[in-house]
């Protein structure tokens, strides 16, 4: 196969150009056309034929545009006689509907794999998906990327003493227990209660946070209800400062002014899978862009990309790991 | 096969409704949620097991929304053992993206053909597509059905001495030449000519329209752009009042002012595939929901769909049709 | 479609013969044959042609065997013009492997869902999937019934006075939490860790236990290492009588002499997914043959089987269920 | 991959020949049997294994057995792990079949597409499709060549004054425009009438054709009624020589007498994707097995197949095209 | 789903006549064209919505032209909304390529049969496929009649003192043993020999033949070479009047010629899964159009086919059949 | 594509182990867990990308075990991005359900291929399949080796003066008449029938063997029963001592009882496709590891591996062969 071409479609150019840069090579251009009744096209302007092709392209909003641009770009693609095409979806947003928690509904997590692989895929190369089962709702192989080490190595420098790491959701805590690990820290997590579609109360905190300064991880930040509750709930139980962490920062709807308005939160954390908001000039962006064009030289030259995370993320180690939560 | 339960998406619940009038049903309700990162979610809030379901959805602006609702809802379907799924698309849209006039380009409307198969979909059932080669891209049946009965039945009982049908392109004029036949009218087109992307020029005019009245019919109008086109062209040649027709009427952009303030243009007619916009009220709207209910109903009764144009459009009939134009 | 054919591999033919006798019908007989050189063949003893062919046959050890089986007898169901196939699986012991936990490692989980589909399958119908995700692995319709309504009824009766649900583990606490809600009781969970493959420990107690009288519910139990670790924990922060419950109740290896010579435990119940250990006789059964034969009773007729569980098990009822945990 | 290894069915071996002889190759035996009950047998004579493999095939008469030979040689090669396969195709005939212009017909364009996938196809190369849409019938990349900049450096270096070109149909005048774009020249149309499955009427002739000599073009000829007819007309509207030109020159039927018989044509032309008539000694054949050549070059050593041909047919090239006829 | 409609290729409409005949039906029309390229179109002139469609199609020369206008009904039907369409060939041809004993040579007996299934074929209705196992290359449902009960009534009723079945080939000797089985006689075969692709010779017969009368039986005779070869055979060890049945009788080439002036051949018998020849009066021709349509009612109605042959031929009951000749 | 990796089961791993010894590589690493509830899982522990990844494993008992292993192994190679995956499958046990010998039974010789196609298998290594139409079953190529050569050198520097090579069964022989042609043996077949499921009876042989010795060859020996049968035939024809050979010697039951204590075997022969009997210390085992790692390096470096069966076994050479017995 020849060498490595990378597209992005609208939604997030400045990230594969971070790629590019990492892996010495120019962004290759794409024209996103939009006829008058609204349906998009997409032409690829640089040769694929038996090329490696990357297509760069997270599930930011407008999220059913940058979809179907992702598809497009893919068909076309596969048109050109790409050697072969990974979907690089920084974040894979449809995660978010896994499982049928009603009935009649659809799993539109299932379903976008199952739209992808139709359009041409061969690859998908992600991040920090909602749920590790998501990774089985592809039939194309999955390259699952973690952004615990780049965050871990942010904390890492600081005075951790009198620190713990939290959780938003006793339900979803394997994340903050493996940060916690890396940090060598204690972890508590909240016990959430959704009342309503979009009511969310946390009633209890599982561990123990008085008097102590706390690291709040999600997997996403959108309008930034939960972490607004469980940042008061560890207010109630006697925790000061709170440092909020996530792996994709979306900050949608009122999330900034809510996040930077808080007393208790001392700092914004996210990395670059997504753009930051342009009116968020206090948050604190990590690069996740070395991770992802270190995993596609390595696909690319047929390395191992679990190699990639070996003193890191011990989920992608060979060892069997724990299922449980601490 | 148990009864018909028909859904509708955002895009167009009024023709929903109606033809669910057409049938004496009751249109069954669906729930579409965006989560917070701004994916959908569909849930259709009736029994689907063993039913003959129908989803309702043209794609319409948004249009990316509307595709995913209409995606979204037949996994649902699929899901809940649906007897059959028939989307319902009174305008494809994507049969606008038919051919690969450039290298590397993407073929929307193979690829939305193919993810409704991968979504579930049985048949789907949809009027006037841009080309008629679009058929061929859906791997399910396809019932395709014509509004040129309903247009011609507008037209005549009217006077129609010194009348022709004009066609804006040479190249599309077939829709035009089967109104001509039905009105026993002459037909005349225009010579189109794209010099950009958003540029149109008509230079010529082929058949004889001066001092005539026309009758302008294209498939879809969008921004109006080659509609006030062809009618500023017919003046030059001689043609005095104008009739403007479309199957799928978009009226995008400043479409409504175009149309409205021409001073050739004498009326402007439309179908109900897709909704009409709320500030042209000058707009004469032709009900093509009795088409789409007598072909769910001959479809659920499995009685011949093609037999429902007998008289109207040669296009369904058995004996072989032309090829050409005129 | 014709009428309903019940056929039964060799797993669990009284659970097939339960579920027949709630329909009034005999269950169908199969040849499953042996080779000599030990591959599998399966002969169905019945017309299959229009039929609605239901096929019986829990995941249980030999698992492997049990597997092949299943997919052969649908093989020839699909072979002999079934209508339609439902594979009923009260048991998908492949669950458990949801995730890539590891590098390099099988989807266990998606890989017999495919082969399931590959084999012919129409639907599955099962109960109690390990984790909710595992439905999105399925390309086919998955009607997925829950015990909980069952277990709940089993304690309704009782004196539940100063009792709580207690979870194993806090990861996987969602069933405890909606069978709480059920009995009105509050809810526990053990804070589990694997040191090793094969050895657990948990090494807190989530909620207050001291004093009170414990339900531990968990959706298998093989070898019953996790339910001992959780009672003795229990038994360290002053919980009194345990009754242990379980959908699924394998108990493999040492797990009946285990859960039977322990101090704590008062009563061991599990519903009849699985075939009952022989020499269990203090094993409390809990029929779920009824819910099936409802279940395949509305699928056959076409009638909703989420309105089986109203009242009962809120994770079927239209409204948006909670997340979290408690 | 390894190297280039050519086969070639029956129909066009001396077209296969040719193309190895651009490459500097060998042309590799294949032995096609036909059992005595009619069926064939294709036998590969050379190694596939990981050969990009190139198995030439024209679809011209007897068209069926020629077709079938095209699928068992590709089944064979798939079966033989051959690298890649790409059936080239210089004349897809079922282009013909392109859609549903009366009920219940079959779409052969389409059904041939996907039987060639089914057969094991990575990829099409042809020339000069019915309709552009027909690329959107593959599932497959297609690498679809035009003959135009081989005709028109036929006709370039001749005195060209007074001359126009003619499209025989209105409907398809798209190549006759661009055509007469690379050779700057006017360009006509005949507006043509199918009054019966076999009887063609063109009544009228769009361009002013007077006094002028023409290059009537069409993409296939076949029995050469269309092409008589045009020139008769044009002969009525005062036009005086033709030379008639076409890529697919199938000649058949009476063809050959008529064409040259007439008394207004002096000249035919053709490409070389089919086998010229054995009878038709004044034929002009134009090569254009060093364009497929090139293209089998390109898609070999992963160069751009659309750069082949800029500068001759814009078709190819990256900005939008027009869509209209002149 | 609605009632039968039955359509017929060009292959051999009079079976098809006489399956309607039994079934008291009217076979439906078909128009079958040709585009002047050679190219087939069928269409299907009746109803199909939902219809259970059988098409009936031997695969008899020219066998690319039937095979070809089979696939396009099939893809006509399934294009019309058919409920379930039944491929019918009595004379499954391809049968005869269904190993690899060459390299890189193609299987043709997979390939139509994946051929079909594209073209959307829901199952297939056949008769003594050259050998049982392929049955297996078929993904859709086969039901696979035998002749040998019919062939056996013709027998039966006569003086069979003296007789012996007998096998042109060890290789495939089970239906003649088959037949010996059902008219209680003794078997014999020919040990066959091919020297070259057209030179068979046969240099020894199994069993004892000397003085007695033999009942030559193949599946299919098509230049007759196999059975002149056995038949001179079993004159050199003393046989003397020779029966020759089959079930497929092609009649190729100069077969009839050498049948009818064989000096021991005293009567050729076949079936009409292919037309009878028309120079060939002294055929005696046994209808097996009652069993086709006998096993049409049964797969529309919903009954057992394998009844069909209860007390005819063992081998479609229950019980574990014999694998070897004898 | 990158270098090779070899993966073994646990069915077989010496025979993985010699084949690696031949190519001079190291084995790579799997480790092949069993959940508590009997669920197998793979975990590869070498990196697979890009790598041609060859999985060895027989399907000898616990049969079903060891298919899963393969099945397993294959998801999680693919999920790990390797760049080809062979399964080596030295008996593919399956075979032997190649057809459809009684109503409404599985015929799992198809269904397994399908499922290791449905795992991700892209080519199958196999030998001696039971069938040559089973090469049909795979939609993936197959390389198809034999062990006759090996065999045939076993006995070539024997005194076979007085041999004769006899197949247990008429139906079945071509085998056995390919390894007489090799060593220029005459050959001899037992006419078998089985009477019940489990009793074979051998009543005639086929050519004589009176006062000679005898080479028995077929593909399996599983119980021995046809064996001991065949011999027993032998001695009653007045044959003396008896060699046994096989490819696939599985010996199961009480096989090496049976044949070691019969007083005519002089000796049994087998390949080492399958692990021998820890019993069986008189057992001749010829490797053919030699062939299948020859194969793997033909395969890897894409020459052909029809080439490596020159002069040994005609089956593989691209004259037409024999199809008859002798």
């Amino acid at each position: 196969m020849k060498g490595i071409v990378v597209f992005s479609g609208s939604a997030h150019a400045a990230f594969a150009d971070e790629i590019c840069a990492h892996l010495g090579l120019r962004r290759s251009a794409v024209k996103i056309s939009r006829f008058s009744n609204d349906c998009l096209q997409a032409q690829l302007l640089a040769n694929c034929r038996q090329r490696d092709v990357y297509i760069v392209q997270p599930l930011v909003p407008p999220t059913q545009d940058h979809l179907m641009e992702l598809l497009l770009m893919v068909d076309a693609a596969r048109g050109a006689s790409a050697g072969q095409i990974t979907a690089v979806i920084p974040h894979y947003a449809y995660a978010r509907s896994d499982k049928k928690d009603a009935s009649r509904i659809s799993i539109g997590g299932r379903l976008v794999a199952d739209m992808l692989a139709t359009a041409g895929v061969d690859r998908v190369l992600t991040m920090a998906l909602h749920a590790p089962q998501v990774h089985g709702f592809f039939s194309v192989p999955v390259d699952h990327l973690t952004a615990l080490g780049v965050i871990a190595d942010h904390y890492r420098d600081r005075d951790l003493s009198n620190t713990v790491v939290v959780s938003p959701d006793l339900g979803n805590a394997k994340q903050a227990t493996l940060l916690a690990r890396l940090l060598n820290l204690p972890v508590a997590a909240g016990s959430k209660q959704r009342l309503a579609d979009d009511r969310v109360v946390i009633d209890a905190i599982v561990g123990d946070v008085s008097g102590k300064r706390a690291i709040v991880l999600d997997d996403e930040i959108a309008t930034g209800g939960s972490i607004v509750e469980i940042v008061n709930r560890l207010g109630d139980f006697g925790c000061q400062d709170v440092s909020v962490a996530c792996t994709h920062g979306l900050f949608a709807g009122r999330a900034v002014e809510k996040l930077t308005s808080h007393e208790r939160i001392v700092e914004v954390v996210s990395t670059n899978t997504v753009p930051a908001p342009a009116d968020f000039p206090g948050l604190t962006t990590l690069s996740v862009a070395g991770l992802f064009a270190d995993a596609i030289d390595r696909i690319h030259n047929g390395r191992s990309v679990s190699k990639l995370f070996n003193d890191v993320d011990p989920a992608y180690a060979p060892p069997p790991q724990p299922e449980g939560l601490f």
